[in-house]
Protein backbone atom coordinates (compact mmCIF):
# COMPACT_ATOMS: atom_id res chain seq x y z
CA UNK A 1 0.00 0.00 0.00
CA UNK A 2 1.04 3.58 -0.24
CA UNK A 3 0.83 5.13 3.43
CA UNK A 4 1.09 8.44 4.05
CA UNK A 5 2.06 9.09 7.88
CA UNK A 6 1.48 12.58 9.16
CA UNK A 7 3.67 12.95 12.17
CA UNK A 8 7.67 13.16 11.93
CA UNK A 9 7.89 12.24 15.21
CA UNK A 10 8.99 9.24 17.06
CA UNK A 11 5.43 7.65 16.60
CA UNK A 12 5.65 8.29 13.01
CA UNK A 13 9.06 7.28 12.61
CA UNK A 14 8.44 3.86 14.39
CA UNK A 15 4.99 3.18 12.48
CA UNK A 16 7.03 4.47 9.34
CA UNK A 17 9.97 2.54 9.29
CA UNK A 18 7.89 -0.72 10.06
CA UNK A 19 5.42 -0.02 7.30
CA UNK A 20 8.22 0.38 5.09
CA UNK A 21 9.88 -2.84 6.48
CA UNK A 22 6.74 -4.86 5.74
CA UNK A 23 6.87 -3.45 1.91
CA UNK A 24 4.75 -0.59 1.83
CA UNK A 25 5.37 2.64 -0.04
CA UNK A 26 5.86 5.15 2.93
CA UNK A 27 6.11 8.80 3.09
CA UNK A 28 5.83 11.20 6.05
CA UNK A 29 4.24 13.85 6.40
CA UNK A 30 4.91 17.16 7.83
CA UNK A 31 4.72 20.51 7.63
CA UNK A 32 8.02 22.13 6.11
CA UNK A 33 9.98 19.76 4.97
CA UNK A 34 13.08 22.18 5.26
CA UNK A 35 12.35 22.52 8.90
CA UNK A 36 12.14 18.93 9.44
CA UNK A 37 15.70 18.20 7.92
CA UNK A 38 17.16 20.92 9.37
CA UNK A 39 16.40 18.96 12.72
CA UNK A 40 16.92 15.75 14.03
CA UNK A 41 14.93 14.18 11.76
CA UNK A 42 18.00 13.64 9.36
CA UNK A 43 19.71 11.54 11.28
CA UNK A 44 17.20 9.24 11.47
CA UNK A 45 16.18 10.04 7.51
CA UNK A 46 19.93 8.95 6.93
CA UNK A 47 18.91 5.11 8.35
CA UNK A 48 15.53 5.17 6.83
CA UNK A 49 16.17 6.00 3.01
CA UNK A 50 13.02 3.95 2.24
CA UNK A 51 10.81 6.18 3.98
CA UNK A 52 9.91 9.16 1.82
CA UNK A 53 9.15 12.90 3.65
CA UNK A 54 6.75 15.35 1.70
CA UNK A 55 4.54 18.24 2.86
CA UNK A 56 1.39 17.05 4.64
CA UNK A 57 -0.71 17.74 1.01
CA UNK A 58 1.27 16.13 -0.74
CA UNK A 59 2.09 12.85 1.26
CA UNK A 60 -1.58 12.31 1.54
CA UNK A 61 -2.40 13.27 -2.07
CA UNK A 62 0.01 9.74 -3.08
CA UNK A 63 -1.46 7.72 -0.51
CA UNK A 64 -4.38 4.73 -0.34
CA UNK A 65 -4.20 4.52 3.66
CA UNK A 66 -3.41 8.23 6.28
CA UNK A 67 -2.10 7.43 9.80
CA UNK A 68 -2.53 10.59 11.58
CA UNK A 69 0.37 9.89 13.76
CA UNK A 70 0.36 13.90 15.47
CA UNK A 71 -0.62 14.84 19.35
CA UNK A 72 -3.77 15.47 19.58
CA UNK A 73 -3.83 19.10 19.15
CA UNK A 74 -1.86 19.18 15.88
CA UNK A 75 -4.08 16.72 14.90
CA UNK A 76 -7.04 19.04 12.68
CA UNK A 77 -4.56 20.85 12.32
CA UNK A 78 -2.71 18.88 10.50
CA UNK A 79 -4.94 17.29 8.46
CA UNK A 80 -6.41 20.34 7.04
CA UNK A 81 -3.19 20.65 5.67
CA UNK A 82 -3.14 17.57 4.33
CA UNK A 83 -6.37 18.42 2.73
CA UNK A 84 -10.15 17.72 3.22
CA UNK A 85 -9.97 16.73 -1.28
CA UNK A 86 -6.47 14.35 -0.28
CA UNK A 87 -8.39 12.45 2.33
CA UNK A 88 -11.38 11.82 0.11
CA UNK A 89 -12.72 7.85 0.40
CA UNK A 90 -9.24 7.27 1.91
CA UNK A 91 -8.89 5.29 4.83
CA UNK A 92 -7.47 7.68 8.25
CA UNK A 93 -6.40 5.86 10.73
CA UNK A 94 -6.41 8.20 13.92
CA UNK A 95 -3.92 6.98 16.16
CA UNK A 96 -3.72 10.08 17.99
CA UNK A 97 -4.87 10.70 22.00
CA UNK A 98 -6.41 14.40 22.79
CA UNK A 99 -3.88 14.77 25.51
CA UNK A 100 -3.80 17.88 27.10
CA UNK A 101 -0.86 18.55 29.21
CA UNK A 102 -0.80 22.67 29.50
CA UNK A 103 -0.95 21.80 33.13
CA UNK A 104 1.60 19.38 33.46
CA UNK A 105 1.49 15.59 34.36
CA UNK A 106 -0.39 13.51 34.23
CA UNK A 107 -2.74 15.51 31.05
CA UNK A 108 -6.30 16.09 31.08
CA UNK A 109 -8.50 15.05 27.79
CA UNK A 110 -9.72 17.80 25.12
CA UNK A 111 -12.46 16.10 24.46
CA UNK A 112 -14.26 13.03 26.54
CA UNK A 113 -17.40 10.96 27.10
CA UNK A 114 -19.85 12.13 24.80
CA UNK A 115 -17.35 12.78 21.96
CA UNK A 116 -14.07 11.65 20.93
CA UNK A 117 -10.96 13.23 18.85
CA UNK A 118 -11.70 10.64 15.91
CA UNK A 119 -15.45 11.60 15.53
CA UNK A 120 -14.11 15.09 15.64
CA UNK A 121 -12.04 14.43 12.72
CA UNK A 122 -14.51 12.48 10.81
CA UNK A 123 -17.03 15.11 11.31
CA UNK A 124 -14.16 17.65 9.53
CA UNK A 125 -13.11 15.09 7.26
CA UNK A 126 -16.78 13.67 6.46
CA UNK A 127 -15.66 11.53 3.46
CA UNK A 128 -12.18 10.03 5.09
CA UNK A 129 -12.65 6.67 6.42
CA UNK A 130 -11.64 7.69 9.82
CA UNK A 131 -10.55 4.18 11.83
CA UNK A 132 -9.38 4.79 15.21
CA UNK A 133 -6.77 2.43 16.29
CA UNK A 134 -3.44 2.01 18.29
CA UNK A 135 -3.61 4.95 20.54
CA UNK A 136 -3.46 2.24 23.38
CA UNK A 137 -0.17 1.34 23.47
CA UNK A 138 3.27 2.74 23.15
CA UNK A 139 5.11 2.72 19.65
CA UNK A 140 7.03 0.26 19.30
CA UNK A 141 4.16 -2.11 20.70
CA UNK A 142 2.37 -0.81 18.25
CA UNK A 143 4.06 -1.88 15.40
CA UNK A 144 6.08 -5.12 16.87
CA UNK A 145 3.17 -6.48 19.16
CA UNK A 146 5.16 -9.73 19.48
CA UNK A 147 8.28 -7.79 21.82
CA UNK A 148 5.48 -8.17 24.75
CA UNK A 149 4.57 -11.88 25.90
CA UNK A 150 4.65 -12.92 22.41
CA UNK A 151 1.67 -10.70 21.28
CA UNK A 152 -0.57 -11.84 23.86
CA UNK A 153 -2.44 -8.83 24.31
CA UNK A 154 -4.73 -6.85 22.58
CA UNK A 155 -5.78 -3.56 20.41
CA UNK A 156 -9.00 -2.23 19.24
CA UNK A 157 -10.70 -0.50 15.78
CA UNK A 158 -13.22 1.69 15.54
CA UNK A 159 -14.81 3.35 12.94
CA UNK A 160 -17.93 3.37 10.54
CA UNK A 161 -16.50 1.71 7.80
CA UNK A 162 -16.60 -1.75 7.78
CA UNK A 163 -13.83 -2.30 4.41
CA UNK A 164 -11.89 0.50 6.02
CA UNK A 165 -11.90 -1.27 9.62
CA UNK A 166 -10.92 -4.58 7.30
CA UNK A 167 -7.56 -2.92 5.62
CA UNK A 168 -6.20 -1.67 8.97
CA UNK A 169 -6.81 -4.90 10.62
CA UNK A 170 -4.74 -6.53 8.04
CA UNK A 171 -2.41 -4.13 8.16
CA UNK A 172 -2.47 -4.40 12.76
CA UNK A 173 -2.05 -8.73 11.55
CA UNK A 174 1.00 -7.82 9.74
CA UNK A 175 2.42 -6.21 12.71
CA UNK A 176 2.15 -8.69 14.47
CA UNK A 177 -1.19 -8.60 16.36
CA UNK A 178 -2.94 -11.65 17.29
CA UNK A 179 -6.40 -10.08 19.18
CA UNK A 180 -7.78 -7.15 17.18
CA UNK A 181 -10.81 -6.77 18.34
CA UNK A 182 -13.44 -4.66 16.47
CA UNK A 183 -15.73 -2.50 19.43
CA UNK A 184 -18.31 -1.36 16.53
CA UNK A 185 -18.83 2.55 15.42
CA UNK A 186 -16.19 4.94 15.68
CA UNK A 187 -17.97 6.64 19.12
CA UNK A 188 -16.96 3.16 20.49
CA UNK A 189 -12.85 5.54 20.32
CA UNK A 190 -13.94 6.88 23.38
CA UNK A 191 -13.69 4.04 25.32
CA UNK A 192 -10.18 3.56 23.62
CA UNK A 193 -9.04 7.55 24.45
CA UNK A 194 -10.43 7.52 28.04
CA UNK A 195 -8.22 4.73 28.42
CA UNK A 196 -5.40 7.27 28.50
CA UNK A 197 -6.12 8.29 32.17
CA UNK A 198 -5.30 4.56 33.28
CA UNK A 199 -2.48 3.89 30.99
CA UNK A 200 -0.45 7.08 31.83
CA UNK A 201 -1.18 6.21 35.69
CA UNK A 202 0.36 2.80 34.69
CA UNK A 203 3.28 4.36 33.16
CA UNK A 204 4.15 6.11 36.04
CA UNK A 205 3.66 3.18 38.26
CA UNK A 206 5.56 0.48 36.29
CA UNK A 207 8.31 2.85 34.92
CA UNK A 208 8.02 1.46 31.87
CA UNK A 209 5.67 1.95 28.76
CA UNK A 210 6.12 -1.67 27.26
CA UNK A 211 2.75 -2.66 28.65
CA UNK A 212 -0.25 -3.29 27.11
CA UNK A 213 -3.74 -4.35 28.07
CA UNK A 214 -5.39 -8.07 27.14
CA UNK A 215 -8.72 -8.05 27.29
CA UNK A 216 -9.38 -11.94 29.43
CA UNK A 217 -12.19 -13.99 27.92
CA UNK B 1 -13.70 -8.34 59.88
CA UNK B 2 -17.11 -6.58 61.01
CA UNK B 3 -18.20 -5.39 57.05
CA UNK B 4 -20.98 -3.17 55.87
CA UNK B 5 -22.11 -3.42 52.59
CA UNK B 6 -24.20 -0.36 51.15
CA UNK B 7 -26.28 -1.67 48.40
CA UNK B 8 -28.72 -4.45 48.42
CA UNK B 9 -28.22 -4.87 44.22
CA UNK B 10 -27.09 -8.42 42.89
CA UNK B 11 -23.32 -6.29 43.39
CA UNK B 12 -24.00 -5.87 47.17
CA UNK B 13 -24.97 -9.28 47.53
CA UNK B 14 -22.62 -10.83 45.66
CA UNK B 15 -19.59 -9.30 47.17
CA UNK B 16 -21.43 -9.99 50.93
CA UNK B 17 -22.11 -13.57 50.29
CA UNK B 18 -18.62 -13.94 49.43
CA UNK B 19 -16.89 -12.10 52.21
CA UNK B 20 -19.58 -14.18 54.66
CA UNK B 21 -18.42 -17.39 52.77
CA UNK B 22 -14.58 -16.35 53.51
CA UNK B 23 -15.71 -15.57 57.25
CA UNK B 24 -16.23 -11.94 58.03
CA UNK B 25 -18.95 -10.95 59.37
CA UNK B 26 -21.66 -8.89 56.73
CA UNK B 27 -24.19 -6.65 57.41
CA UNK B 28 -25.93 -5.31 54.43
CA UNK B 29 -27.14 -1.93 54.97
CA UNK B 30 -30.66 -0.11 53.54
CA UNK B 31 -32.61 2.60 53.17
CA UNK B 32 -35.62 1.22 54.38
CA UNK B 33 -35.45 -2.58 55.71
CA UNK B 34 -38.82 -2.88 55.73
CA UNK B 35 -38.78 -2.56 51.96
CA UNK B 36 -36.33 -4.38 51.31
CA UNK B 37 -37.42 -7.39 53.34
CA UNK B 38 -40.80 -7.07 50.83
CA UNK B 39 -39.04 -7.43 47.50
CA UNK B 40 -36.86 -9.64 45.92
CA UNK B 41 -34.40 -9.68 48.69
CA UNK B 42 -36.40 -11.67 50.73
CA UNK B 43 -35.75 -15.03 48.70
CA UNK B 44 -32.01 -14.22 49.00
CA UNK B 45 -32.09 -13.54 53.00
CA UNK B 46 -33.42 -16.54 53.36
CA UNK B 47 -30.26 -18.32 51.34
CA UNK B 48 -27.99 -16.13 53.07
CA UNK B 49 -29.05 -15.79 56.69
CA UNK B 50 -25.47 -15.19 57.58
CA UNK B 51 -25.66 -12.22 56.19
CA UNK B 52 -27.49 -9.54 58.14
CA UNK B 53 -29.42 -6.35 57.11
CA UNK B 54 -29.96 -3.23 59.21
CA UNK B 55 -30.05 0.54 58.27
CA UNK B 56 -27.35 1.85 56.55
CA UNK B 57 -26.08 3.93 59.60
CA UNK B 58 -26.62 0.73 61.86
CA UNK B 59 -24.58 -0.99 59.59
CA UNK B 60 -21.85 1.39 59.25
CA UNK B 61 -21.61 2.02 62.91
CA UNK B 62 -20.77 -1.69 63.56
CA UNK B 63 -18.30 -2.39 60.80
CA UNK B 64 -14.51 -1.66 60.41
CA UNK B 65 -14.81 -1.66 57.07
CA UNK B 66 -17.52 -0.54 54.95
CA UNK B 67 -18.21 -0.47 51.05
CA UNK B 68 -20.14 1.31 48.49
CA UNK B 69 -21.57 -0.71 46.29
CA UNK B 70 -24.39 1.66 45.05
CA UNK B 71 -24.94 3.01 42.14
CA UNK B 72 -23.03 5.83 41.14
CA UNK B 73 -26.01 8.34 41.62
CA UNK B 74 -26.86 6.67 45.28
CA UNK B 75 -23.67 6.67 46.43
CA UNK B 76 -23.57 10.30 47.93
CA UNK B 77 -26.96 9.89 49.44
CA UNK B 78 -26.17 6.55 51.12
CA UNK B 79 -22.77 7.57 52.36
CA UNK B 80 -25.18 10.57 53.75
CA UNK B 81 -27.58 8.05 55.37
CA UNK B 82 -24.60 5.74 56.69
CA UNK B 83 -23.20 9.09 58.73
CA UNK B 84 -19.82 10.71 58.65
CA UNK B 85 -19.51 9.77 61.98
CA UNK B 86 -20.24 6.23 61.30
CA UNK B 87 -17.47 6.20 58.49
CA UNK B 88 -15.12 8.13 60.21
CA UNK B 89 -11.52 6.71 60.32
CA UNK B 90 -12.95 3.35 58.90
CA UNK B 91 -11.91 2.07 55.61
CA UNK B 92 -14.69 2.81 52.59
CA UNK B 93 -13.87 0.63 49.58
CA UNK B 94 -15.70 2.49 47.02
CA UNK B 95 -16.70 0.16 43.93
CA UNK B 96 -18.93 2.17 42.44
CA UNK B 97 -18.99 3.83 38.75
CA UNK B 98 -20.76 7.53 38.12
CA UNK B 99 -22.56 6.12 35.48
CA UNK B 100 -25.45 8.35 34.10
CA UNK B 101 -27.85 6.19 32.31
CA UNK B 102 -30.56 8.77 31.71
CA UNK B 103 -29.95 9.14 27.82
CA UNK B 104 -30.33 5.40 27.56
CA UNK B 105 -27.16 3.19 26.40
CA UNK B 106 -24.43 3.44 26.55
CA UNK B 107 -23.91 5.67 29.72
CA UNK B 108 -21.83 8.71 30.03
CA UNK B 109 -20.24 9.58 33.09
CA UNK B 110 -21.31 12.11 35.64
CA UNK B 111 -17.72 13.06 36.59
CA UNK B 112 -14.61 12.28 34.45
CA UNK B 113 -11.06 13.78 33.77
CA UNK B 114 -10.17 15.86 36.24
CA UNK B 115 -12.32 14.26 39.32
CA UNK B 116 -14.00 11.00 39.81
CA UNK B 117 -16.50 9.83 42.69
CA UNK B 118 -14.20 8.60 44.73
CA UNK B 119 -12.35 11.81 44.93
CA UNK B 120 -15.76 13.45 45.28
CA UNK B 121 -16.72 10.66 47.98
CA UNK B 122 -13.25 11.17 50.21
CA UNK B 123 -14.03 15.39 49.92
CA UNK B 124 -17.38 14.45 51.55
CA UNK B 125 -16.49 12.39 53.76
CA UNK B 126 -12.69 13.81 54.97
CA UNK B 127 -12.41 11.08 57.66
CA UNK B 128 -13.02 7.72 56.11
CA UNK B 129 -10.08 6.10 54.35
CA UNK B 130 -11.82 5.85 50.99
CA UNK B 131 -10.17 3.19 48.38
CA UNK B 132 -11.47 2.43 44.86
CA UNK B 133 -11.26 -0.37 43.57
CA UNK B 134 -13.13 -3.63 41.83
CA UNK B 135 -15.02 -0.91 39.29
CA UNK B 136 -13.32 -2.49 36.45
CA UNK B 137 -15.18 -5.72 36.24
CA UNK B 138 -18.27 -7.78 36.99
CA UNK B 139 -19.36 -8.75 40.15
CA UNK B 140 -18.89 -12.53 39.73
CA UNK B 141 -15.42 -11.50 39.02
CA UNK B 142 -14.82 -9.04 41.73
CA UNK B 143 -15.22 -12.14 44.16
CA UNK B 144 -14.39 -15.12 42.70
CA UNK B 145 -11.57 -13.74 39.68
CA UNK B 146 -10.20 -17.60 39.41
CA UNK B 147 -13.24 -18.00 37.62
CA UNK B 148 -11.74 -16.40 34.63
CA UNK B 149 -8.27 -18.08 33.25
CA UNK B 150 -7.49 -19.01 36.73
CA UNK B 151 -6.84 -15.64 37.98
CA UNK B 152 -4.53 -14.14 35.16
CA UNK B 153 -6.53 -10.55 35.15
CA UNK B 154 -5.26 -7.31 36.87
CA UNK B 155 -7.11 -5.31 39.47
CA UNK B 156 -6.28 -1.89 40.77
CA UNK B 157 -6.41 0.26 43.93
CA UNK B 158 -6.43 3.48 44.53
CA UNK B 159 -6.26 5.76 47.43
CA UNK B 160 -4.30 8.15 49.87
CA UNK B 161 -3.97 5.51 52.57
CA UNK B 162 -1.47 3.08 52.64
CA UNK B 163 -2.93 0.68 55.39
CA UNK B 164 -6.50 1.30 54.12
CA UNK B 165 -5.38 0.25 50.57
CA UNK B 166 -3.16 -2.65 52.26
CA UNK B 167 -6.00 -3.91 54.15
CA UNK B 168 -8.42 -3.74 50.70
CA UNK B 169 -5.56 -5.38 49.22
CA UNK B 170 -6.12 -8.38 51.23
CA UNK B 171 -9.40 -8.85 51.07
CA UNK B 172 -8.90 -8.62 47.31
CA UNK B 173 -6.23 -11.12 47.77
CA UNK B 174 -8.45 -13.57 49.75
CA UNK B 175 -11.28 -13.40 47.05
CA UNK B 176 -8.87 -14.64 44.69
CA UNK B 177 -7.29 -12.30 42.99
CA UNK B 178 -3.89 -12.22 41.79
CA UNK B 179 -2.80 -8.94 40.52
CA UNK B 180 -3.33 -6.32 42.30
CA UNK B 181 -2.28 -3.31 40.45
CA UNK B 182 -1.61 -0.20 43.21
CA UNK B 183 -2.14 2.83 40.76
CA UNK B 184 -1.08 5.21 44.23
CA UNK B 185 -3.10 8.30 45.31
CA UNK B 186 -7.20 8.36 44.92
CA UNK B 187 -7.05 10.68 41.74
CA UNK B 188 -5.42 7.47 40.00
CA UNK B 189 -9.13 6.38 40.94
CA UNK B 190 -10.34 8.69 37.31
CA UNK B 191 -8.49 6.12 35.31
CA UNK B 192 -10.22 3.21 36.68
CA UNK B 193 -13.75 4.80 36.27
CA UNK B 194 -13.02 5.75 33.06
CA UNK B 195 -12.30 2.72 31.96
CA UNK B 196 -16.14 2.03 31.59
CA UNK B 197 -16.86 3.12 28.41
CA UNK B 198 -14.70 0.89 26.96
CA UNK B 199 -15.51 -2.33 29.50
CA UNK B 200 -19.17 -1.30 28.24
CA UNK B 201 -18.54 -1.47 24.85
CA UNK B 202 -16.76 -4.74 25.25
CA UNK B 203 -19.73 -6.13 27.17
CA UNK B 204 -21.69 -5.09 24.28
CA UNK B 205 -19.29 -6.53 21.55
CA UNK B 206 -18.60 -9.67 23.63
CA UNK B 207 -22.00 -10.78 24.47
CA UNK B 208 -20.99 -11.48 28.26
CA UNK B 209 -19.74 -9.65 30.92
CA UNK B 210 -17.15 -12.33 32.17
CA UNK B 211 -13.86 -10.87 30.68
CA UNK B 212 -12.01 -8.51 32.50
CA UNK B 213 -8.24 -6.87 31.64
CA UNK B 214 -5.38 -7.98 32.40
CA UNK B 215 -2.08 -5.51 32.40
CA UNK B 216 0.85 -7.48 30.28
CA UNK B 217 4.33 -6.32 31.07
Amino acid sequence: MRIAVLGTGSVGRTISARAAELGHQVTIGTRDVAATLAGDYAAWTAEHPEVGLATQADAAAGAELVVNATSGSGSLPALTAAGAANLAGKVLLDIANPLDFSAGFPPTLTVQDTDSLAEQIQREFPQAKVVKSLNTLTAELMVRPRQLADGAHSVFVSGDDAEAKRIVTGLLVSFGHTDVIDLGDLSTARGTEMLMPLWLRLYGRLGTADFNFKVVR
